[in-house]
């Protein structure tokens, strides 16, 4: 049974007074105990920002690179025993634990050396510098250095190594401090993240701190120099938009919420054998990796009429040799969610679909007794849906966050995908499957103003890409609209985001 | 009598239903009135987005700055006229009046040129590409492109040109559509724009509405694609932050709010009599131009102690050549503030500066009769302070936004310099007068993060600079904390507010 406490003020913190119980979701069983009570975020925030603060921004960016090249290594030496964690208290298989954990150790790897290639240096410049006037003497320059606030994190459920890493990785780099607030659900990964970076000896006192069960009043007491990085639900998102903490006093906020992601398959997909493939696979392992926990995860398969059919029984093909139960298990593909409220949540929202009429196209039924459950768990079998025109109001209004997707068929213009990709509200990612590049181009600029990031795949690429759903360090995550509006990630894009850009005016 | 009506939805508009009386300051005679009836805030977003839109995102950057510099050349066209109107209903004199209009078609002719560098294309990429693995076929690129909604621009009555001009060119160069709401009390010159611009017949339709009186819902009526980008004061900036247009809708906003800027006299002032006087020179104009009405102004001034006595004696023999009156009389070298409200606003801080037992050093008496006034006019004369210490917080707790300023003494260090500027919570501008490098580089990394520029002027230099109250396109304004965490200007930088960054992964 794991005692689940909070790493902050630089000690481990909760009392009894207040717990949670932390569950397997194949099992239901409890594996574990959070103890919150008595924590003090305002004590943790000001333990950050006074004593982790300066010793970050004492340090050089190649410090602070080699810093989390140390947390990388961390990490990465116990990849076995995270994995199980994640098997145990995330319904993850060992695939799903691997992409969130290798992901994680691989992204603080990758701005690990980003920070040794910016060198012995405590600020950088942000461009060329520009004269003022006539006589060049006089000049302005750019500069970016860290916020002296702390960064909190609000993380979501699904990536709990990945999610504290990519977030980790670009504050710290900044030079702030961060407090990381893992969601309590899949808490257990994130704690021994932190009791090993902790046992490392490698980590500042006061740079990394982590509030798991407590941290409610985070809406009301941060300050103008502090962040706030959110991942998860819109409502959410709402609340911390309207807090005190952004609204009063400023703190900067960023958001990364909801999405309908969407993948369109291109007007000549059908004459590319093996690009079809990579379309039908690339899809099969949205639906289905992480149960469909994947904030980019493929909601909406836009697909040329003529080939709706082709590509549904494709996708069925696939979606049927997926087999539901506990990870632990051998020969299980795919598991639970990772609670009963999400459960649900998926629940309702394939009610939703129904209630408006969108054809159900394949419904998964659980292969036998899902082995190593005991008949338990948070189990939903894929859905797959199938929509009767490319704006389907019903099919773009809300995302259910789970193995459910829905082929749009659409006339096989540019036109009429642009019109569907953008009835999404704005989104992370959006995908576009051809050969046909005036088609491409046209998608491209179409949609990308609603879109964060595009991914184009073509028969000359198709094999190289791990697929639109994984997150890259070197490219942007985020999305305007629906998305929220944040941006993180992106090389230096993301660092930026905890540093403040100043011009500086002054002799040459 | 000049009849002010709001031009949206491509025509003039606004019934007698509602009114506002527009003022000469100097004399609180009516010279206009605001016809705001019946105006529908909606159906102006509405043209902006689904005409204006379309309109400007066809056309290339190189289009879109040749509009830029069309729209430049009608405000350089109408210089004389405007700078009457600004005498009239601003309380101009005609230096300040050229200070508004020339930044005006400066500003628009720097992104004009901006544009036609860009060239003739449509979006633009940000960095460069970078490969996603080992095969460099497969890379992400990253892009901008305009956003696809309308940039609703709520300003502060002190620039009524060139606040219009700053974000209408990044706006409009970023290949968006504005509607502009400029302050009632201050439209003229505004107002007077908007008609050469649609005289000229150079702007397309929807891509420039000004809304003049009414607007109230544009707290609630923006979408996601839309900016809300505001500069004023700081009740209004957290009322719009929490709006339903920002909060649910999503909408990014901008806020330039208040802001205690600073200059500090370095340790060594009293060795360059050329430096000293400038310092004085810079400080008197921040005071007294516009009245101490401008969002750069020197509020608080950080002197050596020793050179606090010298230094408030040469300002006060500045001040005291202040004649105050209608800037149209000739002789007159200061005008009033804008309304009553700013003028008892005003007088309050002043007030709160007594009862905190802030030394006044020197209180401007009027010089006889005002000329020009028939003993009318918000007036009051410049107010110079001596603080106890330079962390005194009565200083640093609110802005007044008129001819007052603090000296603050302070021990000559970079550290006690330091704690001073960050009391302010946060600012547009500081400016440091030094010749010691040491004491400078110090300061500029100690209060960077709480700047959005800072102003360095030394012996090299001095008789360069245009002060640090002035704002240039090639550098960004902004700042963080107090100063409402927005940014605007820096060449391409503030264009880039107005458009989404997106990762395009795909084929080289």
């Amino acid at each position: 049974m794991h005692q689940i406490r909070s790493f902050v003020c630089s000690q481990w913190t909760g009392t009894d007074a207040q717990t949670a119980d932390i569950v397997n979701p194949s099992t239901e069983e409890k594996i574990g105990e959070v103890l919150y009570g008595n924590l003090d975020t305002e004590a943790a925030l000001d333990h950050a920002r006074r004593v982790g603060g300066p010793a970050l921004r004492a340090m050089t960016f190649a410090e602070r690179g080699q810093l989390l090249l140390d947390m990388s290594s961390v990490i990465h030496g116990a990849r076995e025993e995270l994995f199980t964690l994640a098997m145990q208290n995330g319904g993850n298989t060992r695939k799903d634990a691997k992409f969130d954990v290798d992901g994680a150790w691989q992204t603080l790897g990758y701005y690990g050396n980003l920070g040794l290639d910016l060198g012995h240096k405590r600020y950088f410049v942000d461009g060329e510098d520009v004269a003022l006037g006539r006589n060049p003497r006089l000049c302005a320059r750019h500069i970016w250095t860290p916020r002296e606030g702390v960064a909190a994190h609000v993380n979501a459920f699904n990536f709990p190594a990945w999610g504290f890493a990519e977030k980790a990785a670009t504050t710290l780099l900044a030079g702030m401090p961060l407090l990381v607030k893992p969601a309590t659900s899949t808490c257990l990964v994130a704690f021994r993240i932190m009791e090993l970076l902790e046992e490392s000896g490698k980590v500042p006192a006061g740079a990394v701190s982590m509030l798991i069960g407590g941290g409610r009043d985070l809406g009301s007491v941060l300050e103008s120099q502090d962040v706030l990085a959110f991942t998860g639900g819109t409502s959410t998102a709402q609340m911390f938009r309207g807090s005190a903490s952004v609204v009063k006093a400023g703190a900067r906020l960023s958001v990364e919420a909801d999405s309908l992601n969407a993948a369109v398959a291109g007007p000549d997909l059908g004459d590319s054998p093996d690009l079809f493939n990579q379309f039908v696979t690339d899809v099969f392992r949205d639906m289905t990796q992480k149960t469909g926990q994947k904030c980019t995860a493929i909601r909406r398969i836009f697909v040329p009429s003529g080939l709706a059919a082709e590509i549904g029984e494709a996708l069925v093909e696939m979606l049927e040799t997926i087999q539901t139960g506990n990870p632990e298990t051998e020969g299980v593909s795919m598991g639970p969610v990772v609670t009963r409220t999400q459960l649900e949540s998926v629940e309702e929202g394939i009610q939703r679909l129904k209630d408006g009429n969108v054809e159900l196209v394949w419904r998964g039924e659980a292969k036998g007794d899902r082995p190593g459950t005991g008949g338990k768990g948070f189990f939903v079998e894929p859905h797959l849906f199938r929509g009767n025109s490319s704006i389907d109001p019903v099919v773009h209004g809300d995302e259910i966050f789970g193995p459910v997707s829905t082929i749009l068929p659409y006339d096989g213009t540019a036109e009429d995908a642009i019109a569907g990709l953008k009835a999404g509200g704005g989104s992370l990612v959006a995908s576009v499957y051809s050969d046909k590049r005036t088609f491409v181009e046209e998608v491209v600029m179409g949609v990308a103003p609603h879109h964060g990031r595009l991914y184009l795949c073509s028969s000359k690429v198709q094999e190289l890409g791990a697929g639109p759903g994984t997150v890259l360090p070197m490219a942007v995550h985020g999305g305007p609209g629906r998305a929220g509006g944040g941006e993180e990630l992106g090389g230096l894009r993301g660092v930026k985001h905890f540093m403040q850009r100043t011009a500086v005016q002054g002799y040459r």
